[in-house]
């Protein structure tokens, strides 16, 4: 709950621009690694963050991937190199940015939010990838070291699709697809995880599932705030005309939009079906109890007055005339008997039992 | 639940436009049948993927009907055959579209869902047809064979209406006006099932009630899913001045459009009954259940009390005086008596009777 | 609940423009009355269909009111004679229009629905109202014979108001007029029946609230459904440039556009107050539970252990030397007494009596 | 509830336009007030109907009040002299209006609600005041004699503030910005009510709480509703480039604009806190009904064993070879107090006590 | 709940402009500091009401700010040596404004809410904080002393960032942002405040955590309606073309409402969580109920027909003749282990133990 707030508020005061890095703390070493790419042959090597701008303008795209931005010095240097706006780098350093597009003169700028199950509880985490989109260039820069674009690589090292045979913009598509595309995977999860709840709510609903429901809720709204903005993005992003995005790369563009609309109805669906368990689940749960409560009431109904008259002849009065009787106790069980009998058709008639 | 997401995300990693069945898969042959129509003739027939254009230009207007798009090879060579955008070929591959139009050069691609009671459980499914809009051609493509169609083969064979006299819009019209007017028989049977559900909650409710109010929910909102983004759709084309649309045809475009927003509203109307109902339930349960707690409670308040006395009574002390009275046992069956109508007075003013 | 959808349906697969009566299925005649009128003069009459166009231009407004439309011959006929298109014809005949407006090249098509109280069970009910607006003339059309335009005939014999002095347009917003106001009479009637139900749950909750609060949100949104749509037609009106409508009766539309809106805050008000209402009956009731069970505590808790007490000295053990004390038993109803006692205290002090 | 529908419809098929009152019936005597002001000077006077026009153009500013509108006649007489259109009389007369703004060739039409508290019960009702605004004259129609406007009266006779210096926009704008104070007013009180209703739920809960919250939510709406159409009236004036406002008086109405927002939107967090109470009050209610439910559970749960246990040897059998052992008796008074003890021990764990 | 209205109900009747505090009354002397900067040098002192203009034009931007509003002469003195309109200076004066800029001809007025933990009690509070950007100055005015500006003053001093080398508006920024920034601080304590709530609630529920549920959606709106209208601001500033705000402030004015929305989706987030709860403690504690219940119950439906069948035998009836039997004790006592055992296992099947 914390963590999207409590380490931006430590920034309070500083002037802005000032590059500190907001995010999970990590040791491990950043890696940056350099594809550069044609439609006739393509290179891809590990590299320095001072070396990375020489593979520029040698193949007709190059994309520069930088695994971890927690060393603000590395990610300043390749800001410098490419000429990124102080308020590009503070919000690449800054990983609890809200999914967003900035237009500066020359390159775009695309903040994503990439939701991950986490290895240990899996529960749902988001990781900040920052895409960079100039002329000839896209420099990504991810959290943590990541797979989610191995199959991308694979493209470009395989020449599969289209990719080698277009620019930059179609890269930066491909990327952003593939975040889109694994939103998809995480919605795969969580719909089998309320499909297992739901079995449990209407088969043996125990109190744990409200707390998962609590879970799942809150994982669906952090998976739809991921998304969500993205729509926006995209919408912009087709509407412009920048000569950044070549046109035959807006119609895969709109792919996107409509895949971005799809996850986020998709998880709105699974959010009505989750909330509409909990009452379910109440209603189940009240159910249980009341049938508890019937036979409370059938138990105790048909015993208290029945006890009460044996209470009765149990009192030791010197004067109780039936007490000598001769059939009194076989006429007193008697009419113990019909009593219940009584009660008993009553309590059906009443569909209490 | 799983479906819409669970194949989809299969396809996570391969690069855009790659063609892959996204469905429920399927062994049926494919089918695909040619109408070739102008006013005064027609002809009708099955062919092969490689023929199906060569049905073109023949008459005025040609209808090509896919059944069955889970043999992506077929898919691939009608595509090819009527110049489709990768794109479009992926989406139509794809079971599991949000209904939409795209634009694209020389024709509409429409995406629609056409919602339908499956044999078994007698849940609702939604099937996605694919309706490709050209000058002279439609090519739709269906998943499974249906009958939705049939009346429209019927008014082509037959010439009733205004069908062989317009063109290929009219055609593409026809066969959304039949799949919105299938969403009339839908609402017609969920509309039974929320009236007879309405009268056994207020009748005799049972549990199971919840279990069909969640079920209906979920049905009304996969409707709602369905149909709801048509409007859009429709409201676009009709503002659109395509050269593909003539003006007569918007007309009757514009009446889709109304029978769109009619199946909508009244799925939301359905909705909150729905809704509304599991608050009836939960009261009328509520109810039942007050009933038997005041019964439980006027029996133990009753009774409680009396054999309370009748213990005092039955104790064995030594020195009890009353014991011996003559008429003590009557005098305390009327003391019993008295505090027993005492209380039902009590309780009658209370209204617990 | 069916109704709106089941017969629609029946029409699915037919070409559109089939002429087919949608709606409840009625055996009166249909009836054809003619007014025309102008500033000076005015004249009356009853015609049949083939006749009902004649009446046009012999004076400066000629208004035909056709009463059924479920024989649809009759409405075909008419409608030819006024050059109606074929989706107007359609439409006129299918009873579950939502209301519309639609603005073909000589005349605007008005769909209105009038709500109003069924004879038998005193639920609401909305009838189709199409009302055809010509340069000199209205064609209306109502499923049933009706007072509600009485009022207008009326005014027009005796020349009261403007409606004499002014064109079709005046007339037909007339019209209007009299629907909306119709509104707020079942407002009114609605407004009484909350009311009273306000009374009932805050007086003598009865499980029957339930059900009439159910009742009353489904007639109130069947209002709402009847009146809404009307503030976009009247809204599209007003900024339309057509010459159909003067500049004058402009002014007047825009007060019923008012009127509209108010009709359809009230019956949002209405729908809030009522959802209350359930919030109302069920803390009542939960109230009422309360009470009960609080008795029920109080006396179980009172006398449970005063029976044990009672009970440890009915048994029959050799050895209980105090059963021979001489003031054993005023003892022990003493200590009774000072257990009931000190108990009743603690319940006054938890505030349970 | 039914007030502001029930005499509406009394209107129903009267032509538009005809002068009914509609509103509370009163019998008060008209009272006119005519006040003339510029710069310098000001003359202020009480008139009959009839002479009220000749006051206009003898000051830079002329104002007058009606104080009733009960007697359609001189609401008649007034309109006739100022020329007003039929339908602004109308609504004048009618005084269930929503609030909006109406823009005639030279005038324009205000219709405002004031709300106030009754003086029986302290329920809130609305009055309806309608303002036209003319070059040089403003016309105020109030239901009743109020006094909401005495302080802008003594602002024209003592010459304070600007009012004195500006055209009769500003007068207009000074009578508006009175009755959105006055909303301010309203709220004070209804949050002090809220505020006391807040104490009460938490520190004392009883039922008239349900009662209460469900009058000061429609105490809430009433006010919503007679200031929120205020919002958009504002807005389309200050968005006007009538000759009738001035730049300068923009600026104020801008303010007054300002002023509305505040009071909707504390409305609004009065709404959210008044619902949220219902909520805490359910849940106080119900953690009262477990401390009674805890309690009876716990004593019926110790003593009902032990009782059955006193039972048992309390039965008459003859060879119940216990009853002569020596020390049975203490022996099983000790084994019901363990029993007792070990219950109570497991009740601690469970923290039911 | 009264403060932000009470007290501006005070001025209704006033004439608009009227300089009156509205807020909290305090007596702190107000201070007035005045900062001159431009790239090379700065000065900074504490100066009197009449001499804060005399530092303008020395430097290239002046920042004069006014701790302390409570002396309305000394907002007036100021105000008229800046030329501020009247209407500003109301609202500089009233102090519970909702967040809005005004665009005068000559400066932009902005009023700011900073919330912020108020010493006693720890709720949420929120100072209105107003700022006029002229084109060489800055005047902003705080209620009472704080520190959230200090930072800047520090980085003027140093000369950290870009601040001495932009202009007013930059500083104008640099304010706001200051104030967003400090909402992140305020989430992370309610988000802290959130998280113990939720552990509290699944683990130890107990009825305080309604109250503290309500209050922390009441800080949450409070903290909502500080920051939600600033959106809507810095929007509209951005879209603003003036002079007065130069293109690379601009940029930086998108960081703030990029942080603004952050901010407000992350209240959303926390209010969605928060309400969640409640329905969590609901559950959570029906499901204690329904234990405890359950208890009760098998405890009574174990030992009440038990404690009945001793009754039986301890009645004193004459003729009973298994009272006699030798083995009838041990029988009894079987017969009775016999139906508890039934009971047990029925309970078992039924899930209730």
């Amino acid at each position: 709950m914390r963590s999207p707030v409590s380490r931006e508020s430590a920034k309070a005061g500083l002037p802005p621009g000032t590059l500190v890095h907001v995010g999970t703390p990590r040791s491990e070493k950043v890696r940056i690694t350099v594809f550069g790419y044609d439609e006739k042959d393509f290179n891809e090597r590990e590299t320095r963050a001072e070396d990375c701008a020489d593979a520029l303008k040698k193949r007709a795209v190059t994309w520069i991937n930088v695994d971890g931005i927690h060393d603000v010095a590395i990610v300043e240097k390749v800001g410098t190199l490419f000429g990124l706006h102080p308020l590009t780098l503070e919000d690449i350093a800054s990983t609890h940015q809200r999914p967003k597009m900035e237009d500066f003169d020359n390159y775009f700028y695309f903040v994503l939010r990439m939701p991950y199950f986490q290895r240990r509880g899996g529960r749902i985490h988001a990781e900040q990838i920052s895409i960079v989109l100039m002329k000839n260039a896209v420099v990504s820069f991810q959290e943590r070291e990541g797979d989610v674009f191995d199959p991308i690589r694979e493209r470009i090292r395989r020449n599969k699709g289209r990719i080698r045979k277009c620019g930059a913009d179609y890269l930066a598509y491909a990327l952003m697809d593939a975040i889109v595309d694994n939103g998809f995977a995480i919605l795969e999860t969580l719909g089998e995880r309320t499909e297992s709840l739901e079995n449990n709510v209407l088969k043996e609903p125990d109190p744990a599932v409200v707390r998962e429901i609590h879970a799942l809720k809150r994982e669906l709204i952090l998976l739809r705030k991921a998304i969500w903005p993205l729509r926006e993005v995209l919408a912009n992003l087709s509407r412009d005309d920048s000569p950044l995005i070549s046109k035959s790369t807006a119609l895969y563009l709109r792919d996107v939009y409509d895949h971005t609309i799809q996850v986020v109805e998709t998880v709105e669906t699974f959010r009505d079906t989750v909330s509409g368990l909990l009452d379910v689940y109440l209603s189940v749960v009240s159910n249980r109890m009341n049938e508890v409560m019937r036979v409370l009431t059938v138990i105790a109904t048909l015993f208290i007055p029945l006890t009460f008259l044996a209470g009765i002849w149990g009192m030791n009065f010197e004067f109780m005339p039936e007490l000598e009787w001769k059939f009194a106790y076989p006429v007193v069980l008697g009419i113990m008997i019909l009593i219940a009998a009584t009660m008993l058709i009553f309590f059906r008639r009443k569909k209490w039992l």
